[in-house]
């Protein structure tokens, strides 16, 4: 937390200026939960975008990766259903959506623009695009500058919703950014800007909003930088969605001067920050979940090879029930990074939970056994697997795995 | 079942001539249920094996690889605690076990010869050596020809013992080859002969005898096809062991003529019968589950692709959630095989049930929905994802996920 350069402050997406939102109950989901949010801009906004590297892609992800080119207005997105598995229907379904936003929005008295559109649920159900048309009409007449409920209408198996914002100087002016996000299960992100490979490993789906004046390219770049360490470094069951998307909206309605290299650090130290925070909230609302573990690798040989490591190890269910258990089983975290294709030195590893070796050079250190039973009893605490032979890390935020997961994940 | 050219008997691997085996408790496990088993024959044995490709072997998987090349005697085991992640003292504890088992067996009127030794249990703890030996003194007093109690002793979390035997005519003689197998958890075995990569993916044991008379050579290969579609094509959890293990031995008893060929490809059906009952076993008896389902992938562009997605699917812990909630979520398994870097036909791919399809060439057949929501109910069945794209097919015999699973795992 850089107190010196930037400020968290409430209002999340609508924080910045010119941004207004809101989230309504359009019947998709059978719960009557909200389940669908519109988010729009006073002005066409440059927009940044990451995608899911799934080979399996939802429609609004194919759809959402044309319009990144366009000045959007803002985003239509619903829960309930991802629109996934759903062919030429499901694509037709999302420029649809974008258009009834545009009308509907343009109806209420802003200006006509574009949307980018979201889905979240359940795959392979075509949307009820009957009950769509009316909760975009309802939301377009309820948008607010102080909304709350959009965050809201993109949870589906969440039990919070999640937003932030945060303020700072930039170009000499005040500027904002806001985000919200969501996600529970189907939880290990692995986006890039194009939706191709090359990249890591939910639905997550996290919307970011600033009023700062940024060219399209270095918007992408900020958003690239702040989503390598945060939204592609949670897991929370290994399975990565069809739908994971981040849209970030600028609509360069502060009016400041042009950006410095220093204010430019700022701004993406602050991203950095929301974009963390963001996802520490889904890993804390992962399904079923009782613990958060750091779980570090460190002295890989290869930047491969520590990425496989840590996600063999943060996704073993084995470790994962035994972290549920808090029994410091040590040697399940060994079987999995052994077994992950990462190289390490039997004489060279060590591990630590906190700071506390409970392997060191390869030799166990019974003496540190309490302390480490302690340990994880916590509901969060880090893990930290050196390999002994690289100089190559590597960090995943991660969770435990209970019978509330499986109870949960059983059926609809 | 090609009864015309072997058939099941009973006596497990005390089947074939002059092998003897005994189970005792030696008070490794903390239960006192019975955990050191010894498998001895009346003769020296030509020896083959497989082996745990986890970079992180234990300690008697090193001993092991190193024994193949000599004639041996038997093989002594123990359950309750694996010997891995224990150093030089790891080591030194197998030797000392080999070589109080040699001592031991010609104590009881038996030849002087070399063992393998196996042990199976919890990570990171040396081996009580005091019980070790008083067990293995005991376990020679008590081989027998018609002993069943040496399946029981390598079991962990195994709610049943496992073992099989088959005899056929070979080389003019009726030859016999008798299994014992344990493994419920820890279970994606990834075996080959010299425990390196590339192999594919519990600890599984599994002991085989044959009185056979065989050249080191050909006793290794026919096991290296036996286990291909076998022992190497189980997960129950998507966890390799540190000490999965086959060892196979056969001691010439049978006094046969030379083998034919065709002799050979009786032999290698028999032996592929036997291991992937006993591999069937091990996943019928996965911790805490209640399904077994058979899962195909077809026409992959590649095997490795092939490989990915049947392992992504099987592993999900999405997909194995919605299999124990008997919901035909194929939607998860889209999911799966899209992430797991395979590649596949949009427009081409279909998932079928047993042999409903759900989704043919892309497109959701909703009319199969209430046939294949019956088919999820049964304790077994089938599903093959046709990825629409290449030749390469793999197979993957797997299991659900149950709270049952987590319960069982949360602790020692």
């Amino acid at each position: 937390m850089k107190s010196e350069t930037f400020r968290e402050i409430p209002g999340g997406i609508c924080a910045p200026q010119g941004f207004a939102a809101a989230g309504v109950t359009a019947g998709i989901k059978k719960s009557m939960e909200p389940d669908l949010a519109l988010i729009v801009s006073r002005t066409p906004c440059r927009a940044a975008g990451t995608f899911t590297t799934n080979a399996a892609k939802a429609a609004p992800v194919y759809f959402d990766l044309k319009q990144m080119h366009r000045p959007l207005l803002g985003i239509v997105a619903n829960s309930g259903n991802a629109n996934a598995c759903t062919g030429r229907e499901g694509l037709r379904n999302c420029e649809a959506m974008a258009r009834l936003a545009r009308q509907a929005v343009a109806g209420s008295g802003r200006p006509l623009g574009e949307f980018a559109v979201c889905s979240t649920g359940r795959i392979g159900v075509q949307l009820p695009m009957d009950r769509i048309e009316s909760g975009i009409h309802e939301a377009a007449a309820r948008l607010s500058e102080t909304d709350t409920t959009a965050a809201r209408a993109i949870m589906t198996t969440d039990t919070f919703s999640k937003e932030i914002a945060v303020e700072f100087s930039f170009g000499g002016k005040k500027v904002r950014i806001g985000g919200i996000a969501k996600g529970a299960g189907m939880i290990q992100p692995g986006m890039s800007p194009t939706g191709k490979r090359p990249a890591l490993h939910a639905t997550m789906l996290a919307f970011i909003t600033t009023d700062a004046d940024l060219p399209r390219p270095t918007l992408q770049n900020l958003l690239n930088r702040s989503i390598a360490q945060s939204f592609n470094r949670i897991s929370v069951d290994g399975d990565m969605s069809t739908n994971d998307t981040v849209l970030f909206l600028a609509n360069s309605q502060a009016k400041h001067k042009k950006a410095t290299g220093k204010d430019l650090a700022t701004f993406q130290a602050a991203l950095n920050h929301l974009t963390l925070k963001l996802a520490l909230m889904i890993v804390r609302d992962g399904e079923g979940i009782s613990k958060v573990v750091t779980l570090k690798v460190t002295r890989a040989a290869t930047q491969r090879e520590a990425e496989w490591a840590v996600r063999a190890i943060g996704n073993s269910t084995l470790v994962k029930c035994s972290w549920y258990g808090e029994d410091p089983n040590w040697g399940r975290l060994y079987d999995a990074f052994g077994y992950s294709g990462a190289r390490f030195d039997d004489a060279g590893f060590s591990i630590a939970y906190n700071d506390i070796f409970i392997v060191k050079n390869g030799v166990f250190c019974e003496k540190s056994l309490e302390i480490v039973r302690d340990i994880v009893k916590s509901s969060s605490f880090a893990i930290t697997c050196d390999l002994g032979l690289g100089q190559r890390d590597a960090i995943l935020y991660t969770t435990d795995l209970t019978e509330k997961y499986v109870e949960l994940n059983k059926g609809e």
